[in-house]
């Protein structure tokens, strides 16, 4: 493993880093080419730490439920001695038991005329096919409100069919089912359906050891006093936290000395005990920087320098026999924690035994509250907190601050690191940048309010108003649109069927006509939308997309392909409507069919389209 | 604690629940309400949980960097000295010394035409008031490439101003400066701020006990096997599995059967030991369902009843004294794990120390990727994957499938709880809901734009490079093809984000440009394939499609079709795209979007069609 360079390298030190400069997304490529899984490991379901991975398919061995199972706390009918009970103020059914959950309903069975008083989640017996909740049920004696637990006989005030209110064997998971997949990530919700499954002992990948060793002779331990040159060691603190907080198990191998023989002696030791050893510090071009001949020297070195900010002097290296990785991360605090992030979760993931795509960071867009510089030479890993901003739909980035690697205040509170690309100039306020997500997004800081999500049926309808007040998503602006809404049809006029489809603000007959109104809308009132409403078929007098087709300057066919998808979910008809559609200066024209049921159909997949669409057109880009 | 309806409540079992129906957001208020920070307990910094939140601020008892410090590998100088280097082919300085890291300073002096050799982040000498950075010098003896450690001089090629790559004492943090104020939640970088400031014991509010209960005959233990009635609990491996994932310490109260006195002794008992106490099972109508009169003699039960989908039942009391919770979640698996996240996460938040409205869920607006039914009685929280969607630009929401409440793959891998309003008819495709996140965003599906030289995006990357080698399958003929690829995005040259969807050959930004090139690459080189990126949208400057359509010679729908066909799998918003397609000459061309994403789905789909197209245009008729 040594080579001239190499040999060059460690004679002396160089004044420029002869490792070559590669991105951080092939730095990562190295590392998840280099991390394997772990050797697999059985233990019993309630061991298993989080964030592990199944080893092999979870498989059901029988099925869920595993008896004909009440849905609901009432009453275990024959459903055809229920047929009329609606109808006729009730019917009165003698109680032959009382089954509760756990009960073995095998020895009871309901014959016509009967029921069986029974609980949520309780095996139905036999003779029985349906459940009427207790709800629909009255008491014969007493206080007709409350249960008595030795009634003999209930008024059934509702007729069910045949299988109302019952789970059959194996609805929710049928025998031999695979539940989960290799590979599946354990959290709470994995852990329940194994053990529903009745599977106690599973085998997995496990979370890797991480050993978290310091480097350097200026670092005291962080409830020392500091004297002379001296600072405390805080990375050491930072990544054991940090690894214990991904679920894995850290190991800390202290603060080793900058002397070439004790650092050596303690990594070997260090890689017996450990899946991963990250070191921090020695790995810039100081003198005293040890640890990148030291990795040659034992294994493969796989970088050594990386084009990012901060972090650049980021080292990844293997060591063979039971291969072991080894990531020494920048000593800079801020440096040392934004490339742990960067490369040492994704390793544990993939250790771990997730797939490797699976392992790279949540990803998203966000907005930049305010506007950042750029490096000119290296893209940059600026620490951000990251809420939701429900004012305008988008993900907001807030930088924490000056963004030196030494200063740790800027990791503080952050949850995310923002990708600014290496440019001159600046991030403007308001621009989109990509988002690694690094922690939780904090809640709302106004209370909770939930329920704001409309049916689809109702923003179609204010659709049809003349004026749209529309708050939109991702691109944080929001949109009023004016529309406009043209009624082409003689037949309307006529009186053939009323004109239900659009409270018109024009009514028109004539290609001319409509021409005109087209141009005066577009050009003069320069409305957001116009949506035509009839003459779209194979009439004679069907003529609007011959008018309208000629004064659009960009076409939109994507509009025209949801039109029809949405109407052929209806009808195979829908084709023989002939819409266009298409922008004229800044508004947007859609022709729809005459009939009310078609426009609604078609408006169903418009609406959802149309403030993104306008908001792009009054030049509200991002 | 008794009043008339208690009475009535527990001496027989009402038809209907007896407790008010209150919401979500009144039952999330009422807990956070009677949770309390717990006691502060003292501890070594390293053992502080992740999670935990500080009891008093923690502030800084000396400054940081307690001495000025060098910021990069280099020479320290009196600035004065190199003022003409960089004019005057650099200056000579005599090294008097060498300081790395944790060597005191105090002795060494460096004064005018003198330097001292320095590493990152040792202590400056006196008399020196800047650091020439190792890069900016030349050795004066021997490779000048190299540094040699006896070095008696060196050239300094770049003068620096007084202060240049020095921290000066306090910059980054000042002393007494508050580094972190009460209440603040501890993650890896807050550790890491407080072992930098000596900070090295702390006191903190902990992690809640939470002891965990099931409840009901018809259990038996997840290795157990099953017989009549019976079936398996999982909930307390899930409930388990969950507060540890919280961080917190969780008891195993194992199963208590439905008898009242078993029911109230082993709750005692557990409210001895733990925080909270969570149980599951005997909180619906059912006559066995004793945890509420239960809970009403022991303390103060504040809600019963819930107006959600799943969940109804779930209960929530306090017991006097050293005050304690007890949340009592339905039995169905479903329900049980959403109101855990519900109603359970918040109130561990808000016991280890967490401002009230920190306790809250993250919460987003999310695109629906379907149409989802409403429950017209109920707000449901229907579990779902949401994934960030950058050809939209959104975060997209992918519902789990049938959400019946026993059915726990409803809950697998799923990242997020919609909020359902309750309503009749249905929630469509493309409208916005909000979301409460309870799980991390995964990473793009499409390998991250890091690796689009890799794996699924190799034949996207692929095509983007000048030549194609692509061998086909049903056409049998190994077609070598030319392609030319035309990036048309203004924003990109901006450096507004990077242009990511292409290494292109040509960027153009105007109509002229586009079609110059189009018609260069077709009439000229011939090209047999030009994918252009970007300009395909509404956006005021989308003109791709209104520049290339007038230059082809033959229109090619089907390919647009595919291209929608492929983007709707997607997103119902692929259709915002107005592509066109179609030869000129023996030129295939083809717009695609200017996203990354979108970009690589419109190529799954065209990929298989490109060679069999260009081998016809090539005249390989087969």
């Amino acid at each position: 493993m040594q080579d001239a360079k190499q040999q060059q390298r460690s004679r002396g030190r160089g004044r420029e880093s002869s490792f070559p400069m590669i991105s951080v997304d092939e730095a990562i490529a190295m590392v998840l080419e280099e991390a394997e899984a772990l050797p697999p490991v059985t233990m019993p379901l309630a061991d298993v730490p989080m964030g592990s991975t199944l080893s092999a398919d979870a498989v059901a061995p029988d099925p869920l439920p595993p008896f004909p199972a009440s849905i609901m706390d009432g009453y275990a009918v024959v459903a055809a001695d229920t047929a009329e009970a609606s109808a006729n103020g009730g019917c009165v059914l003698e109680v032959v038991a009382r089954i509760t959950a756990g009960v073995d309903a095998a020895a009871i069975t309901v014959g016509p005329g009967q029921c069986a008083y029974i609980t949520t989640g309780a095996k139905l017996p036999k003779g029985a096919d349906a459940v009427v909740k207790v709800e629909d049920t009255q008491a014969m004696a007493g206080d007709a409100s409350l249960m008595d637990a030795d009634e003999k006989t209930v008024r059934i005030l509702k007729g069910v069919a045949a299988g109302t209110s019952i789970r059959p064997i194996g609805s929710d998971i049928a025998q031999g089912e695979v539940v989960l997949t290799a590979g599946t990530r354990v959290t709470p919700a994995e852990v329940g359906l194994l053990a529903t499954c009745g599977i106690a002992t599973v085998t997995i990948t496990p979370l890797p050891v991480v050993g978290i060793m310091s480097t350097g002779d200026e670092l005291v331990e962080p409830g020392e006093s500091i004297s002379g040159g001296m600072i405390r060691d805080s990375n050491r603190a930072t990544l054991l936290a940090f690894v214990k907080a991904q679920g894995a198990t850290a190991v800390d191998l202290g603060i080793v000395r900058d002397v070439a023989g004790g650092l050596e002696e303690a990594l070997k030791d260090a890689l017996q005990r450990c899946d991963v050893v990250v070191t921090s510090g020695g790995v810039s071009m100081g003198e005293a920087d040890l640890i990148k001949p030291l990795l040659e020297q034992m294994g493969t070195l796989h970088f050594g320098r990386i084009c990012m900010k901060p972090g650049k002097p980021t080292t990844f290296a293997t060591v063979p026999g039971e291969k072991k990785l080894v990531l020494a991360m920048p000593g800079n605090p801020v440096s040392c924690l934004v490339t742990s992030h960067l490369f040492c979760a994704p390793a544990m993931r993939r250790l771990s035994g997730q797939a490797r795509h699976l392992c790279m960071h949540s990803q998203v867009q966000v907005v930049l509250a305010e506007t950042l510089k750029l490096d000119p030479e290296r893209p940059e890993y600026h620490r951000a907190v990251v809420t939701w901003d429900s004012s305008q739909n988008a993900l907001l980035a807030n930088s924490t601050g000056p963004q030196a690697s030494c200063r740790l205040l800027s990791m503080r509170g952050s949850n995310a690191l923002l990708c600014l690309p290496a440019a001159s100039g600046v991030a403007a306020a308001g621009s989109l940048v990509t988002a690694l997500l690094i922690g939780d997004i904090p809640p709302p800081s106004a209370p909770a309010r939930c329920f704001h999500a409309r049916a689809a049926g109702a923003s179609a309808a204010e659709a049809q108003h003349g004026s749209h007040d529309h708050a939109h998503g991702a691109s944080g602006v929001r949109t009023v649109m004016t529309v406009a809404l043209l009624t082409v049809s003689d037949r309307a006029s006529q009186g053939v069927y009323e004109d239900l489809s659009g409270p018109a603000m024009a009514k028109c007959l004539t290609a001319e006509d409509i021409q005109a109104c087209i141009m005066e809308w577009c050009d003069v009132a320069k409305v957001d939308l116009i949506l035509t409403s009839g003459g779209t078929g194979f009439g004679r007098r069907d003529l609007t997309p011959e008018a309208i087709a000629p004064l659009l300057q960009r076409h939109a066919p994507g509009i025209v392909h949801a039109i029809y998808q949405a109407g052929l979910k209806h009808t195979p008809l829908a084709v023989l409507s002939r819409p266009v559609a298409g922008t004229r200066g800044n508004t947007l024209v859609v022709t729809l069919p005459g009939s009310v049921k078609a426009v609604n159909e078609n408006m169903t997949a418009l609406v959802p389209l149309l403030p993104r669409i306008v908001n792009l057109l009054q030049g509200n880009e991002c």
